[in-house]
């Protein structure tokens, strides 16, 4: 760690001999959290459904809260005016924030794209709005989140290249804005997002040009967007060696538990998704077994565990029974249980994932790991 | 106390100097609970949106469950098979389930009531059903609640004199069948209803009826349904001597808090109510200040808590302007604040109420707490 006044400081622990991943630290204004690791999603500043001490107690060190989200509703300002959305949530460990462009792109209707920024409707109230990489950086100034991103344009899957190009070019300056328009750099860490699609050389340029510019951190975007897996992965095998080794790597949108380990395996250190909260309110859970549906009758009168080698609240506590019957009664408290299960489920892997590349063992634990999950089989979802 | 080997027993600690009210203990299987008390209710095996943790949190000492929802979903065989309530739902403390009466007649269409029982249609998938004083005691001793009500038929308000009579007629001899049919008087007590509508002789004759027959605690039905509170206290002014002093009296279906301190100064020693949890869900707030709205748009920008005088959860951790904002985005979290304030707000009531009869000033209490309360304001709802 440098001792120089920056929010964000990436601490590189070890790297793990048999795979490359590397186990590190984030630290951050609001504490320390260990990489790699998994942040759970707070779209609308909350974890659906569990509370900040049932995050704590599953040993979440950061969460995503959604720019977009908070933009529309309750409006940045109203949260400026509630001391931030830390306190607004009564979240004291630290909160990475998106850039909002993303969801522009993907929920609002009547998007156009101009060099200024991105107008478009709001997905609520069809409101016409518009979206700059000044605001973007306002809003989450206002906010407060310790890691804010640059404002982006995360091209669709496919693309072409000539698409992706005009598009990589733009987020580049766009990131250049954002950084000029950061108001806050001393406890605010502001990290860029590589784009590119599937282009190698357009991920090269995208990372060329914003490494030039020294963010504290960097993402890649871009992927888990519809691609498939092979792809996903190809392209991490030739853009993380394009960022440089002293700042955390963030792959955005990835959570399934292969792409969590794959993902670790080729140098990321940071990953959000919505997965393991979405599935969870429709009674899916993951397990060491793999993926588990509790709402099926076969589990009508199974009064064991979601996982019997859980050890999270809700698998000490109650039964896939008792859980499967929650959720059929649209009981709220099931869809906790179950949320509850796939976060520290998650959690709990990228524990395991640090600790295997402390004992340089990373490959062997992705196997046995997708051996036990179902990988491998044909019969089971993933 | 007595030494024989009855499941629940009442305890007299005090009667208030002022104002008539008992201060009790009731012992159950499951652990003892200061009355008077309230008994959050947890239809189908959960008190809506919270956690057994919680509600130890906030003191519940009992809880109430419904034995017509269990009965349909997921049925009491299943739950016996899961080793009882208690263990399926994880609450180690006092349950209590109701008859099924109430719900067979408030919530069914096309019942039909015969001497052996009623016949009704559940009213999820409309299936013909039949529950008698036989069944619904044979489900509560497969729910394993601590304490059981025996199935009574509750008419409607207003009701004819006549019609009535036939009911409160019926009423007991059920409630003599559901004690022959009772299977596990060592460790579940079965409470009877006295009935009688509006109507003081046959009030007189219910409880006359059911005390010959000697039941571990009564219960006073068939209030609470639409009648004014004035009549409702005047038919609790003359039917709650008609009760043995030495065992418990629980007025069912009773949760404002107003009604919660009139009843105690009547000498009821238990109460339940879907209130607190029902309005909660509305974003509808119990206060010391009166009732509070937090979906209104003059709390978008309220940072103080719902109440300055709680000390609940909700408002150690979080706004008025939060709450609002999740309840606003439809995020669950915000029914489990409102529900959690709620809850603890009817707790510390009872708690208040109880401080008050040991220090024999429950009138004063009442006249400030209306008072404080708005209950003499015309603006303010109740
Ligand atoms: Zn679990
Ligand atoms: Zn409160």
């Amino acid at each position: 760690m440098g001792s120089d006044n920056v929010a964000i400081k990436y601490e590189l622990i070890k790297v793990c001999k048999q795979s490359g991943a590397r186990l590190g630290r984030v630290h951050t204004p609001h504490g320390s959290f260990d990489t790699p690791a998994f942040m759970p999603v707070g779209t609308q500043a909350t974890v659906k459904t569990v509370s900040p001490e049932e995050l704590k107690a599953m040993d979440a060190g950061i969460i995503l809260s959604n720019t977009y989200h908070l933009f529309l509703r309750p409006g940045h300002k109203l949260i400026e005016r509630a001391g931030g959305l830390h306190r607004f949530m009564n979240w004291d460990r630290a909160i990475l924030t998106d850039s909002g462009g993303f969801q522009v792109f993907s929920l609002s209707a009547m998007r156009k794209i101009k060099e200024e920024g991105v107008e478009f409707r709001s997905h609520l109230n069809g409101d016409r709005l518009f979206l700059s990489p000044e605001l973007a950086t306002e809003i989450q100034n206002a906010l407060g989140s310790d890691i804010m991103m640059a404002f982006d344009e995360c091209p669709p899957y496919p693309a072409d290249y000539d698409y992706v190009k005009q598009s990589v070019e733009r987020t580049s300056r766009w990131a250049e804005r954002c950084l000029k328009a950061h108001a806050r750099p001393d406890d605010q860490g502001l990290f860029a997002i590589v784009q590119g699609g599937m282009y190698e050389d357009l991920r090269r340029q995208s990372a060329a040009d914003l490494t030039s510019l020294d963010f504290p951190g960097y993402a890649i975007g871009g992927l888990s967007v519809g691609e498939p897996k092979d792809v996903m992965y190809e392209v991490l095998d030739y853009t993380v060696p394009l960022l440089p080794a002293d700042k955390p790597r963030y792959l955005m949108g990835v959570g399934s538990p292969d792409a969590l380990i794959e993902g670790s395996i080729r140098g990321i250190d940071m990953f959000d998704c919505v997965l393991p909260t979405r599935i969870a309110r429709n009674g899916t859970c993951m397990t060491s077994r793999g993926r588990l549906v509790v709402r099926n009758a076969r589990y009508a009168e199974d009064f064991g565990p979601l996982d019997p080698a859980c050890d999270c609240y809700t698998c000490r506590n109650y039964s896939r029974a008792y859980i499967r019957h929650l959720i059929k009664a649209d009981e709220t408290f099931g869809i906790r249980l179950t949320t509850i299960h796939n976060l520290h489920f998650l959690l709990k892997l990228m524990q395991d994932v640090r600790q295997a590349i402390m004992e340089d063992r990373l490959l062997d634990f992705r196997d046995r790991f997708f051996a036990e999950y179902g990988l491998f089989d044909n019969d089971k979802g993933f």
